[in-house]
């Protein structure tokens, strides 16, 4: 299995805390060794970042874990291969465009016979059942909506209807996002945890590092950080209700 | 205007050397200071970094300067922004999926017009005239061969009078890949330059910096760099014919 990391926050804030506990479990203190990467939104395109090296001893993964890029919108992946090879090719998060908008997808489980679906217009350049599955459900966008994106809660509703259809194959946690708000549904397990004022302090679970968000942070600001596993110590994470789909936007829960 | 740099090489080779040299025309030595970009193919996707800081200070610019990705196939851009903001969306190059491969497409000049062209298939994110031609040629490549990519010698015809047609509307210097070949064309300029053995020393023009090729490379190494214009002192660049496709392929002039 993998590790998923995704923000959602109302101002650009960056991810460098929350990245330093996920990819200590990319070959540190965790078994998903089999290349990362991270996504940072800015405007209707996002940055992206990929490595099939192992996260914990990555160059570029140091390079985001101690340069601030900041972001309202992030997406990120650490990889345990079960399908498909250890390759740039196979490594999330994987993005297409639609509706002149980059389109961003990580998922975090096994698929098995999703391939056995008709794609239609956009094709898997690796061969991850996830790039797959991703493939498939831009296909439908595209056929639904032709023209112009719909409004973030008629795509959610959709799209949780397709994210269940898929769920028949296995395993389906997801993180995704149109560069408007961030898409959360799961399948087995995924939490969240959103922070505003009054701040406190944090602690990784993973790494040994604590941050204080006061100092970090304007009384204003609103940041959530949704995981596979919760990232730190004694903050409230909460569990996402399987096959609901949940939409994040400007840090706050929008559904 | 802006400045290109590509490579083709029959191994995984570094381009450490020759981005040093263009990354000073990013606000140091040329004033390309509108962000820069840089694709790495690895398979059949390519491993890009953008940044819209200048490359001649980003910190992005520094990693791929220092740390030695090796690919057989890369497209770079430093931007000069005559049309369209400086920002993430519009910086170079640009990718898209097509035939189950990631196309990636790198322009220096101005399309003025080019807009008043129907899209089909592919949508821009950014405002730029480059990526806007880009969305043109891959919808009509879509078009023509639906399926499958046809072979890189049937390819690089048709891209050719796509290319003389876009040509129309003004400047355009190209460099563009399928994940198989380098394609360059011009209407004003670019140089090539083939590094094979006996390696020399060469030395670049916008850096103090020299590397004597023979340490860094084995006999059957075959490497060409494609610039806006020459990097080195001392070696023989050639300059591309306007209006003509050059193609590149495991770093030999294929066409």
């Amino acid at each position: 299995m993998c590790e998923l990391l995704g923000m959602s926050a109302n101002v650009p804030t960056d991810i460098c805390f929350s990245f330093s506990g996920l990819r200590q479990r990319g070959g540190g203190t965790g078994p998903h060794r089999d290349g990362w990467g991270i996504s940072f939104y800015e405007g209707k395109r996002c940055r992206s970042f990929h490595d099939p090296e192992p996260s914990a001893t990555s160059t570029i993964a140091e390079l985001i874990h101690s340069y601030p890029i900041k972001s309202e919108l992030v997406i990120s992946h650490i990889r345990q291969a079960t399908h498909g090879r250890v390759s740039l090719e196979n490594t999330h998060p994987f993005t297409r465009e639609l509706w002149g908008r980059e389109l961003c997808f990580a998922h975090n489980g096994k698929l098995g016979g999703v391939k056995s679906h008709p794609l239609s217009g956009y094709r898997p350049v690796g061969s991850t059942d996830s790039e797959y599955a991703f493939c498939d459900l831009m296909g439908r966008a595209r056929s639904r909506w032709p023209q112009r994106a719909p409004r973030p809660d008629t795509f959610a509703k959709q799209l949780e209807r397709w994210l269940q259809e898929l769920s028949r194959y296995g395993t389906c946690n997801v993180l995704m996002s149109d560069a408007r708000v961030l898409y959360a549904y799961c399948t087995t397990k995924l939490y969240y945890l959103t922070r505003r004022a009054p701040f406190k302090e944090a602690t990784l679970i993973d790494a040994e590092l604590t941050v204080n968000f006061k100092e970090e942070t304007t009384p204003n600001d609103v940041v959530t950080i949704i995981a596979t596993q919760p990232l730190t110590e004694g903050e409230a994470w909460i569990q996402l209700t399987p096959g609901h789909l949940y939409v994040f936007a400007q840090g706050e829960r929008a559904r």
